[in-house]
């Protein structure tokens, strides 16, 4: 897909996972000139961002901007120790499972917020959903809301009533659902990465909770996941 | 003013201006351990970094920790172009002055939210009021009650029903208000910085919107203004 030059425009998070590059898909098949956003928050792997500029090219982003910003100084996630959990159940897992970033979402949105207002972008999106969401209290409808009101009364388009919206497409959506939505869209899912913990090569580790809600999500809509099969690792994964 | 070892902490925005210096003393009084944050975001000179280091030291804050987030990639604010406006009046002044920075406050309280939620701190302080506040929209109360409902529904404290309260406790307080509160606790002003566009030497202008609601904030209070002084300007200006 060509970059728009439409005037209606959008800034989207993409982390280079799956649903982040569900979303940007979605956004672009409604006309937004789409300008992508990585926060490096300080994870400990590369490969998200790889992943990122991938699916903002692939997929047509207007622009894609990275930008650092280092969480883990204040520490708070087994995301930022190197000691990612594996192979939980449903049952042992913790309520609030030890890979939330505290605040995570809520800086995304405010940074994305500032750059939404500059551009003039009607929206933001992000891919955040409430069904298979892994248990952080910042992927709730209530908490999106709330972040709405935020942005309605910290920004000058707000004031002037127009209202910079908080778009979360996938929210009542299952990882099987949003999946199919890419797929109809013409999202090739190899060029993402949802790993926690991928290996020096880029390549899932198929045990933490985003490989399984990932697999389980391809095992129910019945397809094969491109970023799991032997020509993704030689990176032989070319598009048709 | 010793380091406390009480366990009741919290998160303190610091510019290293008049404002943030005056809440951080506020904070203390309370008894809290304080934990600084300054947030390097892009303006175009050093000496806020400079200030905010020795207001931390002298009022005894706990650790005082630097943050580099370049919203200047993003534009949108004079104080990022280097031409800063100078003796604008009230009338000519535009509605949402062109020092806005884009959603800087949301920014921020996230970034000190997730900071808070690790050190499990009770409570967020910011420097904003709502009286001298030269328009910006993230400065009002209303604001903060929408940003304290994010804060309970985006973190683990909140999902627990503990609170991270945000605390702004100079809302309603006009300048001279905030100078004399913190002439009370002790705060030298000297140790602060609050023009858009000091020069090399780390000086005021005394013409931008915050070195006007500055001088007339001393003048009410009928004191002298410690960084404007001749001492202060060759580092004679040593605590009594």
């Amino acid at each position: 897909m060509a970059s728009s030059t439409t005037s209606r425009r959008a800034v989207v998070l993409l982390s280079g996972g799956l649903d982040s590059a569900t979303v940007l898909a979605m956004a672009r098949a409604e006309g937004l000139a789409c300008h992508a956003l990585t926060i490096q928050y300080g994870q400990r792997h590369e490969q998200e961002l790889v992943s990122a500029r991938r699916v903002a090219s692939e997929l047509g982003a207007a622009e894609h901007r990275n930008l650092k910003l280092d969480l883990s100084v204040f520490g708070g996630s087994t995301l930022f120790s190197g000691v990612v959990p594996k192979d939980e159940s449903p049952e042992t897992r913790a309520e609030i499972p030890s890979t939330y970033v505290p605040a995570r979402n809520t800086v995304f949105l405010s940074i994305a917020l500032g750059w939404a207002e500059v551009l003039d972008a009607e929206a933001i999106y992000l891919g955040v959903n409430a069904i298979d969401y892994s248990g952080y209290p910042d992927c709730r409808p209530e908490y999106l809301e709330a972040f709405q009101r935020v942005a309605d009364l910290a920004t000058r388009r707000g004031v002037e009533g127009r209202s910079i919206e908080i778009r979360a497409p996938l929210l009542h959506l299952d990882k099987a659902e949003i999946i199919q939505n890419g797929l109809d869209l013409g999202v090739d899912y190899g060029w993402t990465t949802s790993c926690y913990d991928p290996d020096h090569r880029g390549r899932a580790c198929g045990h933490c909770d985003a490989c399984q809600l990932r697999e389980a999500g391809f095992e129910k809509v019945g397809a094969a996941d491109p970023a799991r099969t032997p020509q993704s690792e030689t990176e032989g994964n070319e598009r048709p």
